[in-house]
C-alpha cells in the first residue's frame, strides 16, 4: 500500500492552495502515494477557479471516505472556515484559526498512524498573530520535536532553535547532543538509510574550545559505542560543505544560525524541513504564503511537489530523493 | 603606470612556486600590472625544471633593478634560503624562516609605498611551527588588520577572528562595529567602489536580541550619519545570500564562523582574502601548500591567477573583477 500523504492546504489567502493543487495536478504525487488534502473545499475551489488549475476536488468527512483516485483529489473538510472570509492577499483571523485547526487534525491523524506523512503548505505569521494564539510561525513546531532542514545533500538539525548567542554555550551539553544524535539516527533509519553517517559540528572556531572537548566529543564517543556511525566535533566552517559533498548524511548543529547560514546561503532546489520526533513524517516547505501574488496563478509549485514526493519516499522508507 | 604586484612565492617545498610561475606564464598578470616575485631564484628554478614551466627568471637585489619584461619574471632574492634545504613535500624550518623573511620584506615594501599590492602564495603551518616563531597560519595576520574574505560576490569581514563562542557577545560593541564599518567603507572606496553598500549582520537569530538592538543598530545609525551607505543589523541567516545576489557590496560579520560558514559552504571560483588596514592591497589565497603533490606539475593555478588579477584591479582602483 502506498503511504497516505496528507497536506494541509495552508493559508487560503496566500499561495498555499494554489501550489498544492498545481503539484497534485502533475499526477506525480499519486504515482508514489495516496495524496489527501486537509482544508476547505470551498477555498480550494475558489483558488482553482482563480488560477485556472485543471483538477477535480471532492470533499470527504472522514479518512475512510477517501478514494485517492487519479485526477480527483480528496479533501478532508470539517467546515471550520466560512469561505466569505477568504480574500486573496489579506490576512484574516478566520483563516489563521482554520489553519491551526487543520494542522491539529493532521497531527492527530499522524500520531494515530492513520496517515503516514503530513505536509504543511505555506502559512502566514500575520494571520496567526490575528488569532491571538500564536506570535510567530516558529511556534508551530510540535512539542519535543527537532527541525531537520534538507536542501540538496545538505541536512542539518540544531540541538535547539532560537536561543540568544549569549545563552548558546550553556545549551551545548553532552546529554542534549547525544539525545539528538540518537533521534537523528533512528529517524534516518526509518526514512530508509541503513547506516546513517552522522557528523556533529563543533561550537567554537575549528572546533577547538572547551565545549568541543568537554561536551561534544564525549557525546560522539558514547554514540559510537552504541553503534551509531558518527564523527565530530568537526570545524563548523567545514562540516556543511563536507555534507554537501556527500561525506555525511546529516549534521547535528549547535545553534540555529550555524546550520541556517549554511542552508540559506547555499541554496538548492526543493528544500524542505522535517520535524523529527513524531511517529509520522511531517514536512514543511521553506517559502511563505506570498500574499502579494495570491490568486493570480503565477506561484511556483516546484517546492511543494518536491515535498510531496519526498514525504512519500521517506514515509515509504525509500530515503531522500 | 601599472601597479607593482609583489608575490611572495610561498613555501618552496609546496605548490606555491609552481602556481605562481604557472599564473605568470599565462602573461595575463603582466597585461594589467608589473608583477614581481619575492623569494628564492634557486628554489623557483628547481620548481620550473621539475614542473616543466616555460618562463624565464632573473634575480634582482633591489626593486630598482626590476624591468618587468613580458616573459621574464623579476625575483627579488635576498639569498636567505639555502636551496639544498628545499625538498618537495617535506616541511623544513629553513623554508619556514625564509617565508617569514620574505613576507616581512613584502610588508615593508607595501607599507613604504614601493609596491602597490602584495600576495601571499600558499604556506604551510607545519613549516612555520618548525621555526618556533609561529604556531598557526592565523598568526600571519598583520597587526591591526581585518581579513575580508572574497568568494564570488560574497565579501565578508568579521569584527574579530578566533574568539570562543562564550566570549563572542562581549566583543560585539558599537565602537568595534563602527570602526570596522569605517575601515571597510574607506577600503572599498580605494578599491574603486564609489559608494560601497555595506550590510551588517546581527548577532542573534533573526537579529532580534539585546546586542542587535543595543550595540549593532547604533553603529549602523552612526555610520549613516557619516555618509556611509549601510543597512543592518540583518538576520545572519539571510544577509550572506543577499550579498551573493548583489544587494550588498560587503558584509560585516560578528564572529569568525558566521561569515566563514557562508564563505566555505557556498564555494565560488577564485576566492581570496584581503587584509584591510594596510596602505597597500595585501591578498592571500585560500588553498594550502599541498605538499603531497608538490613538484609534480599538477597543481591548479586558477586561484593564484585570479588573485594576481584581482590585486592589480584593486590596487588600480578598478574594483572587484
Amino acid at each position: 500500500m502506498l503511504p497516505i500523504v496528507a497536506t494541509v492546504i495552508g493559508d487560503p489567502c496566500g499561495v498555499g492552495p494554489e501550489v498544492v493543487l498545481k503539484a497534485l495536478a502533475t499526477g506525480e504525487p499519486r504515482a508514489v502515494s495516496r495524496p489527501l488534502l486537509i482544508g476547505s473545499l470551498a477555498a480550494l475551489e475558489k483558488t482553482r477557479a482563480a488560477c485556472g488549475i485543471d483538477i477535480a476536488l471532492r470533499a470527504v468527512g472522514t479518512l475512510d471516505e477517501a478514494r485517492y483516485a487519479q485526477g480527483v483529489v480528496d479533501v478532508l473538510d470539517q467546515f471550520v472556515l466560512d469561505p466569505a472570509q477568504v480574500e486573496f492577499g489579506h490576512a484574516s483571523a478566520a483563516c489563521g484559526e482554520a489553519v491551526l485547526y487543520w494542522l491539529e487534525s493532521a497531527e492527530q491523524l499522524g500520531r494515530a498512524g492513520a496517515v503516514q506523512a503530513t505536509i504543511m503548505a505555506p502559512i502566514d505569521s500575520s494571520a496567526l498573530r490575528l488569532t491571538g494564539r500564536l506570535k510567530e510561525l516558529d511556534d508551530m513546531q510540535p512539542a519535543g520535536t527537532f527541525l531537520l532542514r534538507v536542501s540538496g545533500a545538505l541536512r542539518v538539525v540544531p540541538i535547539a532553535e532560537h536561543v540568544l548567542m549569549r545563552d548558546v554555550p550553556a545549551t551545548v551539553t553532552t546529554q542534549r547532543v547525544l539525545d539528538l544524535m540518537r533521534l537523528l539516527n533512528d529517524s534516518l533509519r526509518r526514512f530508509g538509510l541503513p547506516e546513517p553517517r552522522l557528523a556533529v559540528a563543533g561550537l567554537n572556531p575549528h572546533a577547538m574550545g572547551p565545549e568541543d572537548r568537554e561536551q561534544i566529543a564525549p557525546a560522539v564517543e558514547q554514540a559510537r559505542t552504541e553503534g551509531i556511525s558518527a564523527v565530530g566535533p568537526i570545524s563548523p566552517d567545514a562540516v556543511f560543505r563536507q555534507c554537501i559533498e556527500g561525506r555525511h548524511d546529516a549534521v547535528v548543529s549547535m545553534y540555529h544560525d550555524q546550520g541556517q547560514i549554511a542552508v540559506k546561503t547555499a541554496v538548492f532546489e526543493g528544500a524542505c524541513s522535517i520535524f523529527l520526533g513524531l511517529p509520522h513524517v511531517h514536512l514543511s516547505i521553506p517559502h511563505g504564503s506570498a500574499y502579494d501574488i495570491a490568486g493570480r496563478g503565477v506561484a511556483q509549485h516546484a517546492s511543494m511537489l518536491a515535498a510531496m514526493l519526498a514525504a512519500a519516499a521517506l514515509a515509504g522508507g525509500r530515503g531522500f530523493l
